[in-house]
């Protein structure tokens, strides 16, 4: 039950002040403790408390100061709160209680083993993209259709849901492809090249990407290596109209906005369940108005997906929720045992891209191959190919230079093409003993990659120099570590000191 | 897995500085984003850091600043951080990523459905008490623990484990007994009166009480405007030496001390299951010393426990938790039906426990007769009095004045008894229809008390003026409310135009 007097008392009003404080998504709201509307509303620390400015509201947390950072008739706003509420230093600012959310009841009912329908799911999603739910609330929604899994109608509900809370494109044109991997795999950077094969070919691909979240690149990081990437939707359709395709970051349009949210709270507990998969893959690719799609899930010891099993009710769920929002999807389970291509990080990844799409002779075969799979299934998905010709299309477009061509035409109308940036300070890990390599840890591949500074650090990562099968020399080399300082490269070295297992080496 | 490095390199230092934030349970450190740690370390907003000074380590949140509020080289400290790192300002402070939890993956595996074992609660229990988990770490235990309820190994492991990160205090006496009320029905004040009857009996009860978590009075809110409650363990003793009980705040004590971030959590998503319960209440009891405790189970449609079934359940999975700790249990299921008492609120409670202890005509029959059936059932169960003679012998010790002698010298062993305050502004709430008073939903009774001002303000609250059954007038107060503040009073009243249901009459 909610504390918030429901009266149309107004509310006590303070002075919006700018903070310059970075809180991640959270909006938080400092005020003094003995501030006259702490004392008046009965605040304490943490409170979650509604501002309100104009007509805008947004829910924030509470802290509190003693002394004189902030005056007693000051409210300083976090920069996410700033952002939301939208006002200028000085304006008035409305606090109170926040009301209670009927959605958590919900959300109560489902911890204790209620399946949730579809309105009941309209509104725990459309709190969440509302920023009105706390981590404790997120965690346990998550944490309740983990313990309890989505079942397919509570999945095709979810899905519904994070597509109505955000934005949705519509193209003119009958068949919109899509192309996704659900990651998991180092340098698994395919996507720029079939974008490239598919509009060459005349379909429409209006792709966007997201950047890392867990992984050392995620390919709108790349592609910002090759050319502007933050976009807005004018712009975004400008490319389309123009070339048939774009490689965009999807942050400057609102897809799916609750999947952000829900993803941050899942990266910390390190659980990613199906229903929450298929939601989070499906809502996207809806809102972003494809109606064709290939996914790509990686299969291996170290990857997202483990077993072949596992990989086949993935693509079966994914199949089937995906038709019952008239997206035709195609699951390709590919193999995950070792990294793809040799770079790992931004411009690393971007240098592999560019080898395959300029046919350089020294351009690793295993992503060009990978690539053309992907795109070959995608041309027979939209009917751009006869079933069983897909991949030998894919790659005649590609060997004759009509996708490298089409690619330049895209990074020119995104604003330009770029030259990815090369490291300043390299350094090689070598084989300790002579032998054949038999294992290749995804996971402490991407781990070493990002203490050497990925993503945020574009030139930093790492070369893989021997693959799965390799027959190595003790002392050759078997990865190069990139950094843009020493400091960094420093840490990424220590780091493989202490997993001399990640590339496993058998006499 | 984290990406602290491994190696021995020292965690880079900045200056410690006293921000007098106030966060509630999280240590928070804020830092400017342009820091040399900041950068060298890769650390982003909301990161989790571990802070370091002299021997003692800290896991803390980071907020980042831009501007000019704190300096380059400054760590500026929550309140939480400050009192646990323990530095004066300026001291220099370690700052880098926080270590991943190898607990969490207890966590995990409990969340896909499997039991944990005593070893696994053990590490999860140390790891919470010791401020690593944050918030959405912490729903998702307990959520998980919810969804599928704990089993009997289980919750014995988690009280265990409950009991193993506090203190844990020792008395010199065959029997050391103690009294608990689950909660749930506001003005339920018996533990005083209790505990006055017990120790005029000769009997040890060393009793601690809680502030209120969510009620509108916890004991130790009521006792703290009788006598000072917040003694240290050495004052607890000396009093508990002198006069054989005390009724004290068990703040002071570190009892327990994983049970009250557990409950904050449990609070905010107002989710309270069995298990958890169970471990919640008997490793207080536990960890104080008791080998006897009495528990009261109000039931009732607007209480905790809803149904006699779901009470006998409860009483089952308690008594026999306890005897595997050596513990004798007696719970006893009570009339949860409407508030006990007339005041709602700590001096309003404190005034009703007076009246009690001083055999005063219209002292409250209700809670007179709650306390002593509590106190003849711990009579019972401590050998002072043969079964079934128990409530009789406690009415004669509370009858003939011995039991309000006691409270005296047990107060002023505490450092001097009180008089509770009262109520500068009150205002009744009058019957709106002539006719029996049918229901009286004591969580409304308990949000209008708060809303008033209670527990902070200790004289606010209101005071029962109807029970269940009276026949009222039309105009006749029904309950009267108590504030300090003319605006609280006015939020009250605003509440109760607004729940006119709270008091059902039927015509």
């Amino acid at each position: 039950m909610s504390l918030r007097p429901p009266a149309l008392a107004p509310s006590p009003r303070l002075r919006a002040r700018r903070l310059g404080l970075f809180t991640q998504h959270e909006a938080i709201v400092l005020m003094r403790r003995d501030c006259h509307v702490c004392r008046s509303e009965g605040l304490s620390a943490r409170a979650r408390v509604l501002l309100t400015a104009g007509n805008r509201e947004v829910y924030a947390t509470l802290l509190q100061l003693d002394g004189d950072l902030i005056a007693h008739d000051e409210a300083a706003l976090s920069e996410e709160a700033w952002r939301l509420l939208d006002v200028q230093p000085g304006d008035p600012i409305g606090v109170r209680h926040a009301p209670a959310l009927e959605s958590l009841s919900s959300v109560r009912r489902r911890i204790y083993g209620s399946r949730l329908d579809a309105p009941a799911m309209a509104a725990i999603v459309g709190d969440v993209a509302a920023g009105r739910y706390t981590d404790i609330h997120l965690a346990a929604f998550l944490t309740a259709s983990s313990a309890m899994p989505l079942d397919e109608a509570e999945t095709v509900a979810l899905t519904q849901a994070m597509v109505d809370v955000g934005d949705r494109l519509t193209w003119d044109a009958p068949v919109v492809i899509d192309k996704h991997s659900i990651g998991g795999l180092p340098g698994n950077r395919t996507t720029p090249i079939v974008v490239a094969i598919l509009t060459a070919c005349g379909l429409m691909a209006p792709k966007t990407s997201s950047r890392a979240i867990t992984s050392p690149a995620g390919t709108a990081d790349t592609m910002e290596t090759l050319a502007p990437v933050d976009l807005n939707l004018a712009a975004m359709r400008r490319v389309v109209e123009a070339e048939g395709g774009c490689l965009v970051w999807g942050g400057a349009v609102s897809l799916s906005p609750a999947d952000d949210i829900f993803i941050r709270i899942e990266r910390v507990l390190d659980v990613d369940t199906e229903g929450q998969l298929v939601a989070s893959v499906l809502s996207k690719k809806i809102a972003a108005g494809s109606n064709h799609v290939v996914l790509d899930l990686p299969v291996g010891p170290t990857a997202k997906v483990r077993s072949e099993a596992a990989g086949q009710q993935l693509a079966t769920r994914l199949t089937e929720v995906a038709a019952r929002f008239g997206v035709k999807a195609r699951c390709l389970l590919t193999d995950g045992s070792q990294p793809v291509g040799r770079g790992v990080g931004p411009a690393l990844e971007a240098w592999d891209v560019l080898a395959v799409l300029q046919n350089l002779s020294d351009a690793p075969q295993d992503l060009r191959a990978r690539a053309c799979l992907l795109a070959g299934a995608a041309l027979e998905l939209a009917g751009a190919a006869v079933p069983g010709t897909g991949a030998r299309l894919a790659e005649a477009v590609l060997a004759d230079g009509r996708a490298w061509s089409k690619f330049q035409r895209i990074c020119e109308a995104q604003g330009g093409m770029r030259t990815p940036p090369k490291a300043a300070v390299r350094s090689p890990i070598l084989a300790r003993r002579a032998g054949r390599v038999v294992l290749i840890n995804n996971r402490q591949v991407a781990t070493l990659a990002k203490l050497a500074g990925a993503p945020d650090r574009k030139a930093a990562g790492l070369t893989l120099e021997a693959r799965l099968g390799d027959e190595v020399a003790r002392g050759q080399p078997l990865l190069t570590v990139n950094a843009e300082t020493s400091g960094e490269l420093a840490y990424a070295l220590d780091y493989a000191t202490a997993h001399p297992d990640m590339i496993e080496i058998e006499a």
